[in-house]
């Protein structure tokens, strides 16, 4: 899973029928990288999330016909190096 | 799923059966990568879209039996930085 | 799917049992890096290709049961920039 | 398979459900690159470890409804150069 | 499927039980970049091999349960650029 931060929301009136009603959020990279990735946990603007790709994209939705390649996970508190 | 801009179209005589009669464009991403992608929606040269790739790209096509790695999933009408 | 040229094909005596009897080809991308795929459409050193990856470069193959991540899907007559 | 470090562990109070409870750890390839994988191995921070992605990552876990696309596949005790 | 040069095996006394008793090798592309493979094809230190990736390193093994994201596919004997 990669480590990206929510920069906003995406609008697309016209999309294919599989993604459903689920937000999609624009997500930034440490390299400043962008991408797009549904949204089921309800991440806010300025957030560090986590994302799943691929496949594990899909069954991380609510509904795994939800046709994505990259899904928030999880929203990242804190971490820690350990030790 | 990645953001990229419609910039033409490709013809090919040769293919592979399983891309059926779908239309294929050309894609370039903001560092100027091109890629190939069928166009389920209609998007136009100039539209910037979002794709999505994988074994999403196939289900994300009306018949999921289409032989493609990238789908443009939508047309991006404009997004928002939340907040 | 990507853009590249066939430059070569590629000798192997020793290899695993699912790639049947396909032929196997050098492309190179744009910006120089090489790849091996199974070619089904029949290309010739000097054409420019696109190819299909991950599980559509098997579904892409007569076989299906071709152990291939990348696969040619179709020879590029041209591409036009739409209107 | 890619190697990687454990520099540290990932704290998220919310996430998705099919997770589980799988120890989630901080990895850093050797450019410096991070990523997030789910642990069951039992790797310490600093270990060097050689991660599975795609939907290699979900079946490495003993709960193969894991929904990760990273999987820390074992701990390197150390590598040899051949002959 | 990509062209890389096995430099050394792996040792790994901690691993998912999914990758049973294949070979781990240490290969290199020609950009220096490092991976792991499963090895069914019997390879030695200096070999050039082109490797699976993807769903089809699975597929690509003895045993297709085996949890690898790479697999090398055959031994390269040479390549010729044609015509």
């Amino acid at each position: 899973m990669e480590i990206m931060q929510v920069i906003g929301s995406l609008v697309c009136t016209h999309r294919v029928a599989g993604l459903g009603h689920m937000h999609l959020r624009v997500l930034r990279s440490n390299k400043g990288k962008l991408s797009v990735a549904v949204d089921p946990v309800g991440a806010s603007a300025g957030n560090w999330v986590f994302t799943a790709s691929g496949s594990a994209a899909r069954f991380a939705c609510p509904d795994p016909n939800t046709y994505t390649d990259l899904t928030i996970g999880g929203i990242i508190d804190f971490w820690a190096p350990d030790g």
